[in-house]
């Protein structure tokens, strides 16, 4: 079976993971690839590595009345920029949003694809986590399902690559002003916040959710670690047992008896997750750790993708980190 | 005015640090280095770049019993190495020791010097607070003197740069191990917490404290970034005015309205406080910056040297931080 | 068709690359994984995203007489530690040692897969280059082959990321000591300069080499750039299709208009070439970039044992380079 | 004596280390920074670390008809901006020129401090050399004045931190694009050679330069390391020899017997120069170090504005390398 995939978005660093993972990936088939800043400039100009068999695509001007036939587009565009275009799209061609614009909109699955497959499988149109919920969710969902924890009462200390600021030209992010340099942002205000409360309330049943989530950009390129103060009594055995029997089988889920590190994810779709609990303390510390361009972003969507199309949820996603 | 001093442990980073500093400071002459990897080595050797009045400096093998004449001892060594030897170095010389084993010991004074300088000025031996309970101790001193925050309910996610991990030949700290890699660790037990709840308890007369210590490894060199979560229904305004009286006069401390970045003290002496509170959810965010080697280490030695020789604390202190 | 095979060298870092392009390799089953440093530990602690096929592997100690039945062992023993030892591997098995002690050495055939493919297949005994070489020889074989350059006045200037200085201890290759430091070692003397030089006199039809070869340290954890200045006066434009012509059909390496750059190979079996040359000035530039752990290592490595089993080469090789 | 000094260029780096520079000079006086692209910011909003007495500095708008009283002018603006409005300053204002547009300009003395000083004292208008020149320069100039390498056959394979590409917001310098990435540029055509290329005929006495120059962006914020490869029959100990008599008394310049590293230099004036030589293959390897915000720009240029104003050279700039 060949799936015929497209990616708009090309230009940006989400885009570029998707064309890696999905020019590797046996039943995918890249026959379109988009990006405004770039279109026109011949695929192979923008990924000096791009294999043979992708070097006649040229990258088109993004425009949803001109797509070519296709069964799966993956959407990477900026927050903001994306809803208005893809409602043009016709329903024949299933979309996994990577961008921001569809998470928990009407008509659009959320895509959490290790803690809820089953709500994937079969979809037309799934909305990916953001990197930062992806990390936090797969981290928090074996405690809330089990009332291990506190919903209304979770401090989220968030670090994520540089990367995940996404690609352009704000000096900011530029190695010399970047490179040494460890920079909190978004205090008390952070865009992830009600897509993390949303699930976290469905996840506890109900709860209202109450969220402290304070972002850091770290001097790398890729990797999210998230910190989780939680409070509850269950050790630190049993959440670790609760997060085994939850993820029972779910190949992208690794639980870590050691917190985990950034650069045990890199490159790949797996997600750590730890746990550190004093009950004495009433605390319970969850850590979640993704490649925030894999299971944060393109990972993830292809994960989706194959679910939406009956694929097993691996197909493609085999490769081992990168390491060191 | 010339006073004679001497390092012990040049071979480490705080080490190598005091002495930048010492070499610059216009009261401070160094006679002695002592450093027992390197002994015997010309101290040019290990400073490339030394200037030529100190050219002629042999490092020592670390000896009390041979000690030249000195007014002033820097100890920078590894904790549980120092105790018994600093003992026998004569009480005339006085001794800032940057390392471990003497915070909060019977005779020697705890040398947060920007909190507390009244209680340096003058003394004969002086413990050097930890890189940490620098950075969190200057943000949460205005916090705690005022009773903003509850100090029975401090969550502290503490991020340093690699070279607070001291110099060695750990694998774990090699290049490319380290790079694109973010590491927690110490969960739930670092030794930095029993003197940071001393310091909370002495700051807020006396009520427990109460804390969650979590630190984490950044890929970079210097630089430590505190984030700390706490219980108060101050405004951020009411924060930020706390710490401006607090601090008022005070010349290493700088009081931000935006969240620091550990890059604005990079090879200085300064510490960087900021806040963000959201009174409506009983929160209170308190941001310190510092660099680790800087106000964490050989800085704060320094300062506190210039305090206790009766010098401007300012005295060979005025660089400012290298950006970028 | 299952081919087992196995690594000894397991704790190094071309070892653990190995083991990645193994794991995902359609062809091949590791069945067997040795290092003496971390012998007794599951090779699960080791990589934590090693998948649950593998999850079964216990390191072993490294001893070759007590091998399971393999087809292929991978050898990434530090040089001068392997040849003993692998003198008593049975011939049945294969091996490519990626290690330094049978470059040029008898009954082994030394493996420039992109440049010498037909002496590789159906061997049994090969000798992986050397990282520096593998990126040198890439770039200068058209050259040489076509007489563009004289053998007799190479300048090499080479720069690699601090991996290719092996995993271990030493301080000097710490995190603190190497980030923003850039250091040149070697002068005149590198262990790599006499198979690039034996290799260069192949190539040239038997002149003599005469070589400068600058090995430099950069800051960064994969990848090598050498930028070769040779003698020679044809265009850029000759040496670029000189370059197209000698290496037509062959998968991994890309012949580019523009200097290639070390992130454009990262985590793949890659090799670019490029050149920019001015007759008038009887100079050609030859530059060629590999990542050291993929092309310089165990990317080529997988090649040639592909070769020797008669597999296509790019089989388990066809990864994108990960970007950013 | 007080010497009131500006800066123009304050937003980029040469501009932002010439102020931390100025800020501890003790015969300075800081009183006018202007930048186009900060006009009208507080200075201390751009420099967090600004110390007090100098917080009550506003940013102007760059115009040589509003500059006020002013004795020395440091202009640090991009190559091709600065011509015309420097012809505007009057001839009172000294003016050191970090830019490139008076490099061996008429009217205008070429500030290659540590080699030609005394053609530097006094003058009103002096052009401060390249980054890249510096280095090299430095390096070259004992064995060109002596005789020991042929001045036209001189290959000069330099690399430079990022910085030295200036600060602005094009993606390319983006961090996640440039750490781990390493980068050729400018092949056969870069800016600096003919600066070079006249300073070397200089120092050689009117023999004609022959010149490859290669720059290489490295992952790393600031420094400076060229590797030349020129011919001679010197040896090692004659280059070193004739390279300490040559500096005999020069205070900023380092001759060293093993390859020097960026890192000995960081946040310094120094230069650091070595050399390797095998005269059996009529081959000698000239090494030089710098920051290149340091020696490379404003260190430099600050040394050149004692040597106009007839202080010692080394005022302000004795502070030691940052490290690590």
């Amino acid at each position: 079976m060949t799936i015929l995939v497209g990616i708009v978005g090309i230009s940006g660093f989400g885009g570029g993971e998707a064309l890696r993972l999905i020019a590797n990936h046996p039943a995918f088939e890249l026959v379109y690839a988009a990006g405004d800043s770039t279109a026109g400039s011949p695929l192979a100009d923008r990924f000096p590595g791009l294999p043979a068999k992708l070097a006649h695509l040229v990258i088109q001007k993004w425009d949803p009345a001109t797509l070519p036939n296709l069964d799966v587009l993956f959407a990477s565009l900026p927050t903001g920029a994306s809803a208005a275009a893809l409602a043009r799209v016709p329903q024949t061609v299933k979309i996994v949003d990577i961008g921001g614009d569809h998470r928990y909109a009407t008509g659009w699955a959320y895509g959490l694809a290790d803690v809820w497959p089953s709500q994937i499988t079969g979809q037309t149109r799934v909305a990916n986590p953001g990197c930062f919920p992806a990390a936090t969710l797969n981290a928090l969902a074996p405690l809330l399902v089990n009332n291990l924890i506190d919903p209304g009462n979770i401090v989220i200390d968030a670090k994520t690559g540089i990367s995940g600021a996404g690609r352009g030209g704000d000096s900011k992010f530029g190695y010399a002003e970047s490179n040494e340099n460890l920079v909190p942002y978004g205090m008390l205000e952070h865009t992830h916040m009600p897509e993390i409360a949303t699930t976290i309330e469905h996840l506890s049943g109900g709860s209202a959710a109450g969220l402290v989530f304070t972002p850091h950009l770290v001097p790398m390129t890729r990797g999210i670690l998230v910190t989780i103060y939680c409070r509850g009594t269950a050790t630190t055995a049993q959440c670790l047992s609760a997060a085994r029997d939850f993820y029972a089988g779910r190949d992208f889920i690794r639980v870590s008896d050691t917190p985990p590190q950034t650069k045990w994810a890199t490159g790949s779709n797996l997600s750590f997750v730890s746990y550190a609990a004093d009950p004495k303390r009433n605390l319970v510390i969850a850590m979640g750790v993704v490649d925030n361009l894999g299971k944060g972003a393109a990972g993830q969507a292809v994960q989706n993708a194959n679910l939406m199309c009956g694929l097993p949820e691996t197909t493609g996603l085999e490769g081992l980190p990168v390491w060191p």
